[in-house]
């Protein structure tokens, strides 16, 4: 039997990460949790996000997944600890494998982190990565989100506007560093632009892509073998879920089910 | 003994409507309440909105609001009639009074209008125009209010997104419109510069300024004596309410109430 994996985010960032898991493990059956009627959960308090995180965790739980991924590194970096307490299933967060990938490569043992308000203030990528003896710069960035959801992905605008904060945080404090952790999960999308506008000598390290090879390693099943299901619930709008998903995941959205959580 | 004046909106948007009737009815007492766990509602759907709405009106009204204005494009576009039924106060929406306005000064009967995402699916101006015999051309512009919160009010960025979205508009449709209306309680804080970016001969209609307008006359009390007391709810971060929040209103917010609108 194939494993049923349980993927949550606030919205739709969450499918960069399901794409790399189909990548690493095409042959695993998904549930994929956006909940879309209460993003983003980048703006909102700690004690907020965990009670919204924690009702669709209990949701994917009871339709059958046995691995929970929280694909949304706000929903990580404030609720993780409380999410494993309120499910008896695994739960692995985004930050850490960021955290340890950027740790493997960085050289000059000094990082940038792009990320939403509510992650950068919860210092969940400074502690992660100084565990592992990396000095890091954290960098809010609340416009590439909608941008990226306006579709602007390769459009002037974003450019100008990550070159506004991809020069701040490397005039600020960053100076030296090696490694620019994306954190969110929205920036994947945004991969090949930031390429163009962060400094030559800097790796770029997806949050997204690290998380999936955590799961795999995790799990431990071999990678190849069938095509596997994809099954999504949102909380809003089907119909935008379905015409916004598919730009993340990076291919048609067909199985997508409405779903009322508070009922 | 003055009215109390109950004002609710998604965020702080609404503050600008609250500023404009500080304006007009400076001795009413004010109830503020802002939706902050919740928001943004322009990206979320019909029956969504009305859920929200409906719950947020049932609080102010037992906080002794006497009249009820729904300070949220959104929410009076997608619920106003839900709202109405389920709450037994008089309650003004922004969209019929910004009509009005734009109908009064329009010579050429079209008008171009800026809104939400979901305002603008709702085609709740377009409908509100054209019963006053108005043409309209509706656009979302859905980046402006992420502008507005980063704090990038008179920033080149915003300026160069206007222009994109202002250029789309009168080239689309809105040709011989000779009337912009901002249809996003957000908006007013662009208007300076927006007066830079729309064509010379086109006015700029602020739903936030005559929906205080028409709640003065709906009143009909003196619009002179004392200072009211302005008492604000969040249902998410108090210090981000208060950051946030003072500029929208214009002024230092002192009295700020975390709400949990579940329990």
């Amino acid at each position: 039997m194939p494993p049923t994996i349980g993927v949550f985010d606030s919205g739709f960032g969450g499918l960069t990460v399901l794409r790399e898991l189909l990548e690493v493990l095409p042959g695993a059956d998904y549930l994929y949790f956006g909940d879309t009627a209460r993003l983003p959960y980048g703006s909102k308090s700690a004690h907020t996000v965990a009670k919204y995180a924690i009702s669709s965790a209990h949701f994917l739980q009871e339709r059958g997944a046995e691995i929970l991924v929280i694909a949304c590194n706000t929903a990580t970096a404030l609720a993780l600890d409380e999410i494993k307490s309120a499910v008896t299933l695994p739960v692995i967060g985004v930050v850490e494998p960021g955290a340890q990938r950027a740790a493997e490569i960085s050289k000059t043992r000094k990082a940038a982190v792009i990320a939403t308000e509510a992650t950068v203030a919860s210092h969940a990528y400074e502690k992660a990565l100084g565990a592992r003896g990396i000095q890091s710069t954290e960098k809010a960035c609340p416009l590439l989100v909608p941008l990226v959801e306006e579709g602007w992905i390769d459009h002037p605008v974003t450019e100008q506007v990550a070159h506004i904060y991809i020069d701040e945080v490397f005039r600020n404090g960053a100076k030296g560093a090696d490694v620019l952790l994306l954190g969110c999960t929205h920036y994947p999308l945004l991969r090949a632009m930031l390429r163009r506008v962060v400094p030559a000598q800097v790796q770029i390290v997806d949050s997204a892509e690290s998380t999936a090879k955590a799961v795999a390693e995790r799990l431990q099943v071999p990678a190849a073998g069938g095509v596997g299901k994809v099954r999504c619930f949102a909380t809003d709008s089907v119909e935008k879920f379905r015409r916004l998903g598919g730009r993340f995941l990076g291919r048609p959205i067909e199985d997508i089910e409405l779903i009322d959580i508070e009922t």
